[in-house]
């Protein structure tokens, strides 16, 4: 049955139905605020020096069919997961040993790591934590199940975006499919359309309200005399995905009444100051704007940059960063908690032999859950010498079967099944470690969608869709005790086929939402 | 001390002031759908072939000031201007006598009358008329009175446009005045923006709630058999002010859950029928992107198109008029109703002199309420061989306190002051009966805004500002009985002075929001 959900989904649009569809979605966006910053490719500068001009987001037309089992496994996991990042967060023996080996050949994270020992030395003036994670997952199919898995691609613990597009992405959908109210036609008839509908998507309230608990947490000023506190987003220049980060100020401020400002990360040692004579460090926030003498404390830093090295272009960036990690400010993340997001993490949970870290960082949760945990986990493997992974990766017949991806979160540039062993030779073979061998998670083969991209361009094809469950928590990192945590909102990304395999630019990656079977 | 208000407003930015608060409401129009399809000007069709670019509506950077009795003496009024223009509307010899001048020097009147006619000699299959108007004022202020006095510039009885944006821009200026929540610099300490709110601005839910009533009214499927009901918004190719109406059609499909459908002038004659054999004559719609045989049947025809010469191409846009004049659909405009709007009524109304038509047309309004209409006329003239209008017009030295107006409503081209008396010499005299001549009203001269225009341009300087408020109204043709009469929701529009003195390109014409002193 699952896989022949696929097989006639969407409805074939005629084409008075596209035009229609189209130019309600085009129009539904632009009213709506799903919209990103024209690409520099779409609109030269010189043709909008002010940057007004706007587009919508790259959105798919339907909402693709998702197993329910998985979607639910997949909220129901998102706590423990919290959970799990959080303990080995606080297990900063643990991610040194792990950080280690990548010290020597990965720059990027042997300069967090740096941070990290920097303000350890001087002693974190903040022990508590706050984390907006993502897990992102595909539906898996294999001949050796009856039904379709729950498989985790990556777990992301600094800047999961989408959460505020992904909100008006089912609220779109949501309205197709019952539009007009009562006498539905925008969509042509298909009993998947007609039986069910989109599932409530609460990212927005959900990472919102982590951000507002962190902002409470805080407490009171800790400057004399007192300042008003508000959460900073760190920010970074020209970004185009600016509306999803707006969607969760504008719930913060207009639901939580919490003053919010976004700083670009260049701008944070000239607009910030922790004064000397505070030996809480309050990071202090003068906004540009304001009169003379006006300033805020931050009790939350919110990072929607510096997670990738592009990010640190000198060192002043990572002046910046050191800056703000030994403040008193919640880090939402810690450097700490970024690092955890690197691949190798994930591999080091992932890798079937060895010693059982899952159970020891979730000491406390019941064997079940930790077992359907384990499930969600696709194979893994480093390239030592004595390991596995080396043996699969270098063997034509069964890198076939798998993926290389680098093992810095955030990713791209992954080498793909037969590749793999031509790409290793071509490489120092000191090197090997930045990478960490996949087993390939198959999703559905005949999945199909249509997309309309932020150009205009409409294009359909297979595709493949991976879900992401938001999850938050705030945890003290001395002793780790929780003090909450949440799942809630999801996001669905589908991209053309081709993409994936060769990064063909005709090709389309598009915020997408989900109709259950 | 009213035009001392205007004196030191708005507070002078500085350059990063500037900067944030323009960056500010440019993300925040595009996060809220406050927004525009840009101009051919700003992005060549070629640049743009799929349209999916959008900008933001012009807009001022700070609400304007406008005195209290004036805004709410124009709110308290409006119900009986709805009342007035429904009795006029109603009174279709009396427009006839009025038109009778005009018939055989404009050819869009005389077309519009001949729509009537045409319609009137079949008969009527609809008596219920919808009014969606919009009263427009400035706030004059004579050295002959001490405070500022309300005066109305014109009255619009089709497509009054813009109460989708404009409570968009009300919520603008509201979020700045409070930015952030509770301890607000967005802008600089300014009494006047310290000290008061924006009034409550419910355009949307007023003028849908219009369109609703209507719809009601209408009642069940005159078709056999029935086929469900919907709201059919007529509108102009290529309406760059698209998202302004779709914010009337989100509410009534959100709130109301009542089916609304767009289409397009042109297309009227293609996707709509009335079924000879039905004598009720529904107006049949048949959404061309819908399966075979699927359609609605029109209960009200809202036009956002018909309203300007431009908008009648060849015969066939008066044959798609007629066809839907003559329709059960409730329209909101009647023909009749559209002309009632014309220049010519306001100034037979308002002519001092001659038989008293305030008191004809509402003889169960209360004296003091007529007196209170009559106070918001500003003395208008025609230019008829005996009257006043031609002594006063071709005089310059009472020409300068003049504006020439053509009769037609939307206007445009206007002739102002000591070029009247020049301009009539240069046209032949048989025309001068198509032009008004009105007393110009004169707003305060001090007033000042800066905007921020749909280019990127920000713009500052002396400005004059029209308030606008919006009512709605119900009622029988045959018999004047009035179903529901509302009013609610506000325009503030704002130009640049030497817009109107000069067209001059360099300037603005603004959306706008008050603070009330």
């Amino acid at each position: 049955m699952p896989d022949s959900v696929y097989e006639d989904y969407p409805p074939t649009l005629n084409p008075a139905q596209k035009e229609s569809l189209v130019r309600t979605v085009k129009d539904w966006a632009t009213q709506n605020g799903l919209m990103v910053r024209p690409a520099p490719t779409l609109i030269l500068k010189e043709s909008d020096p002010h940057g007004v001009l706007a587009t919508n987001a790259p959105v798919t037309l339907f909402p693709s069919p998702f197993p329910r089992t998985c979607f639910e496994e997949a909220k129901a996991l998102q706590t423990a997961y919290n959970k799990l990042y959080a303990a080995i967060t606080c297990n900063e023996e643990w991610i040194g040993k792990i950080m280690e080996d990548l010290i020597d050949v990965d720059d990027f994270i042997s300069n967090l790591w740096k941070v990290h020992l920097a303000v350890q030395k001087e002693g974190y003036a903040q022990t508590l934590s706050l984390g907006l994670f993502r897990s992102d997952y595909m539906a898996h199919t294999s001949s050796s199940s009856p039904g379709p898995q729950l498989k985790q691609v990556e777990f992301n613990t600094i800047s999961s975006s989408f959460g505020g597009l992904s909100s008006l992405v089912a609220s779109l959908h949501s309205e197709l499919l019952d539009s007009p109210p009562g006498h539905p036609i925008a969509y042509p008839p298909h009993p998947l359309l007609s039986s069910t509908t989109v599932p409530e998507n609460p990212a927005v309230e959900t990472l919102s309200a982590g951000l507002a608990g962190a902002h409470t947490a805080y407490g009171p000023s800790k400057s004399t005399p007192s300042v008003p506190t508000c959460v900073l987003f760190v920010v970074q220049e020209g970004e185009r995905n600016i509306f999803d980060q707006l969607a969760l100020s504008r719930q913060l401020t207009k639901v939580h009444k919490i003053p919010v400002f976004r700083l670009l990360s260049s701008e944070v040692l000239d607009h910030t100051s922790i004064p000397n004579s505070n030996p809480s460090r309050p990071l202090i926030y003068h906004p540009p704007h304001a009169s003379e003498g006006i300033a805020f404390e931050v009790t939350t830093v919110y990072f929607r940059c510096f997670y990738t090295p592009a990010d640190y272009k000198t060192d002043r960036d990572w002046e910046a960063r050191t800056h703000l990690e030994r403040s008193a400010a919640i880090k939402c993340p810690t450097v700490l908690n970024q690092l955890t997001g690197s691949k190798i993490v994930q591999q080091v949970l992932a890798t079937p032999t060895g010693p059982d870290h899952l159970t020891s960082f979730l000491a406390d949760t019941d064997p079940t859950t930790i077992s359907r945990l384990r499930n969600t986990f696709a194979p893994q493997y480093d390239l030592s010498l004595d390991g596995q992974g080396r043996e699969l990766a270098l063997n034509p017949s069964t890198a076939t079967n798998h993926v290389l991806k680098p093992q810095r979160e955030g990713g791209g540039n992954n080498i793909y099944k037969t590749a793999i062993p031509d790409f290793l030779r071509s490489i120092p073979e000191k090197e090997w470690k930045r990478w960490i061998l996949m087993e390939l998670i198959t999703p559905p083969a005949t999945a199909k969608n249509v997309a309309l991209r932020s150009d205009g361009e409409v294009l359909g094809g297979g595709v493949i869709g991976e879900l992401g469950v938001y999850g938050t928590i705030l945890w003290d990192q001395a002793g780790g005790k929780i003090h909450h945590n949440e799942q809630g909102g999801w996001l669905m990304r589908t991209k053309a086929k081709d993409v994936n395999e060769g990064g063909v630019a005709t090709g389309f990656s598009s915020l997408d939402s989900v109709v259950l079977f």
